[in-house]
């Protein structure tokens, strides 16, 4: 079901804002967070932003390699993007303890989700100046998928596909709103 | 309608990824265009991060003033924000030409934008390298507000709220997703 998508179209998988996971590999290790604060960044070449902090095993995962992939989860896996924003990989393997299964990605040694509808596979693009005062990662996408069965010719298509595999949008708490009716003007 | 929000909470009207107006002044000059590509960037002091083209009004005048008002747009104002999308407001009074209704701001002399259920009143963190090479403008919240029919108690509540209410998120070519059912995990 995981089909290439144009890097001209590969910003539309995150221009609706939906919750990512943010995956990453490093020395043998891998992990996986998750992450609402991203946002597409540019057009052509594709480029992405997203919040890492600190604190995180991603983070250093990241800084290692230079690399990340944004996955965008289904509804289906909802309580896995709960999980594995409410752990540290440090302490934990989070793909064994919460179940969460790993595609090997196209370009990268970071895997992708399995579970979700879209992937962004990403290099960092250093600026280490917005790294140490915002947390704040700016990559260019060198690879992009997603789930035929709801996005495909550059568009979502919810709307005529199962409703767990609509994309999910963070509030707080452990709650998100899930994508609604498409609606065109 | 319109009621303060806690700027510890402030994030959390963009949490989920919406479609927002960005609203400016300087000079005598107003002006609102859309911008899907922000995000939180901070919770306390809460910042924002958004995209804004070199080539828009808008650009001009936030160098100039140093603030900008980030708008969530309610359903009911679909059309207003694709037709702020896609004009400039350089030849253009968007306001009269869109019908598109201003209340004053709290803290700033940008306008808020009527129809829309949160607002973000955001000062400019200035990062020229940021703004030169990537259109990547940071902002510090010193304000916030929301309708209190849709926003209360730090969450939203679409659910028992009139459709009209729900926020937009925004993927290409006039089509958007309107905010779905919500889900607790």
């Amino acid at each position: 079901m995981r089909t290439p998508v144009d890097l001209s179209k590969a910003y539309r998988l995150l221009n609706h804002g939906p919750v990512t996971l943010v995956s990453s590999a490093h020395g043998g290790h891998q992990n996986v967070m998750a992450a609402a604060w991203c946002m597409p960044l540019d057009f052509s070449p594709p480029k992405v932003a997203v919040v890492i902090d600190k604190s995180t095993y991603t983070r250093e995962l990241v800084e290692a390699s230079g690399e990340f992939v944004l996955n965008i989860p289904g509804r289906a896996i909802a309580a896995q993007v709960i999980g594995a924003g409410g752990q540290s990989g440090r302490s934990l393997d989070k793909f064994s303890a919460l179940g969460i299964g790993r595609l090997p990605a196209d370009r990268l040694a970071a895997p992708l989700i399995a579970g979700c509808v879209g992937w962004l596979e990403c290099r960092v693009i250093r600026e280490p100046h917005n790294e140490q005062a915002y947390d704040l990662f700016l990559g260019e996408v060198i690879a992009a998928s997603a789930d035929a069965r709801v996005f495909r010719d550059g568009h979502w298509h919810f709307d005529d596909a199962d409703a767990a595999l609509r994309t999910l949008h963070y509030v707080a708490g452990g709650q998100f709103y899930v994508s609604g009716e498409s609606l065109s003007v």
